[in-house]
């Protein structure tokens, strides 16, 4: 997906944000925001927003000094969402469709994102609630429930710590069918988890766990290592969460699916919904339309 | 007032929206975001929002050919506002305290505002009720009847097309007490009132109106013409209407009014009221508290 210039208005917020996240000190937010600025000139809308952002997390680890300035949100994130589990993992075993349920509980589970909201605006259970009453937007679960029939290797691309035990209840679901490999980033960027978010959460002891290969929104095919590109060659399907993975591997040329909330206008364009709603999206059921 | 951090990424949403006002064409958005965003690390936090805000209006002017993009958005709001006009000034008759109806009439009108806000976003009707309904949040009527009682010379400093017929109506209630001179922007910026708006609506047949000395977002003071200064003293009560006005005069020795609604944060919290409230604010008021 390619960028906006509304994308590029969005970007001086996003380092506001990070900025505001990773220092207390104000001219140290001013020297991010500045710097982002500077940028903006150059980006090329050709590319990904998520890929266009990612400087403005290099910027802020640079001038704040720290590499990994969501490190504690992650570990609060994580532990707010294990107290759910049991709960996740009771309306998934108690469900007629114990499949439906889980996408919708890993649907939800995208709506724990520092990048995008402010952490007050976080309601989980809430949005639990209102994911599994008004379901996906868009909705290709059938597409989905046809290629996991025949899939033997399904690699999942996680977005954020806390996401994560959602994501574990769908994969233990999915593991049913198919081997399952998730894949983390494989160093600190925004609230994506990371290889120790997986193991703090158990989902090292669920499925395989594999790194991305570097610090990206999303995973930006033309900078992940080649050894990466051939593990999603080789994947029968691909499920992609967050706007990060809608953004970076909406044209990769497989069996993906993209679960995801819309937490911009531009991407709900996009998706062809409305901002704040979820979906279960085919890209290749949506390049047949 | 001083401008802030989140002014400066507001800044830039400012320049797209001015650009898409101004053109159609994306290259020229482009041009002036790019433009907008090279000048943010330049930009002063000891300056007003609205002095650094001027920018974006030059640029957007220079970048589209167009001296004066918000032409057929002004007339117009003059047209939606005449069309109210009966409504606004037998509310005022009718009312029991005409003054008091008058101010918040005055108030009301400051919803029309394409410099903060989306066109469709605006129900001047709608508006028009809440402001009677809920009143002002800061409300320092009592004091502005005080000042009003002894006052001989009233400046009253007009923000935009359309909202200056609610500000006529305020007007021909304060010209039973005191002469009344308002104050247009002496070239386009925004939605700004010019004269010609003034003449168009009639309010040259109720006050004089005179200009502020250029094409300012509000009246900064140190960019105004010396005589535009003389004037702001001789007069023994200021009105100002809008932001650009409470960011502008807010620190003028003199005995000001400020009537405005919050339609940014950064604004709301320096009022002290919540976004979206109005104001009947005396600067010297709040800087005895």
């Amino acid at each position: 997906m390619k960028a906006t210039l509304d994308c590029l208005e969005c970007f001086l917020r996003q380092a506001l944000r990070a900025a505001r996240i990773a220092s207390d000190d104000p001219a140290v937010h001013r020297r991010i925001l500045d710097e982002t600025a500077r940028r903006i000139p150059e980006m090329d809308l050709a590319k990904s927003p998520a890929v266009l952002s990612q400087v403005i997390y290099e910027l802020t680890a640079l001038f704040s000094g720290r590499p990994d300035p969501y490190c504690e949100h992650k570990r609060a994130q994580n532990a707010l969402a294990l107290a759910l589990e049991p709960e996740l993992r009771r309306l998934v075993s108690e469900s007629a469709d114990p499949l439906d349920t889980a996408l919708h509980v890993a649907a939800a589970g995208n709506v724990i994102d520092l990048g995008t909201q402010h952490e007050d605006d976080i309601d989980v259970r809430a949005a639990l609630d209102a994911v599994l009453r008004e379901r996906f937007a868009v909705d290709h679960s059938e597409a989905f429930r046809k290629s996991l029939a025949k899939c033997r290797d399904l690699l999942y691309l996680l977005d954020n710590a806390g996401e994560i035990v959602f994501d574990k209840i769908l994969i233990e679901e999915l593991a049913r069918h198919t081997r399952v490999t998730a894949v983390v980033k494989a160093a600190p960027i925004l609230n994506d988890a990371l290889f120790e978010d997986a193991k703090a959460v158990g989902l090292t002891a669920v499925c395989d766990v594999i790194d991305v290969g570097g610090p990206f929104v999303g995973a930006p095919l033309d900078q992940t290592p080649p050894a990466f590109l051939e593990r999603m060659r080789r994947a029968d399907v691909i499920v992609g969460k967050g706007q990060g993975h809608y953004e970076t591997i909406d044209d990769f040329d497989g069996d993906v699916f993209l679960i995801l909330k819309a937490k911009c206008e531009v991407v709900a364009r996009h998706m062809g919904v409305q901002f704040g709603q979820v979906g279960l999206i085919s890209t290749r059921l949506r390049a047949t339309r």
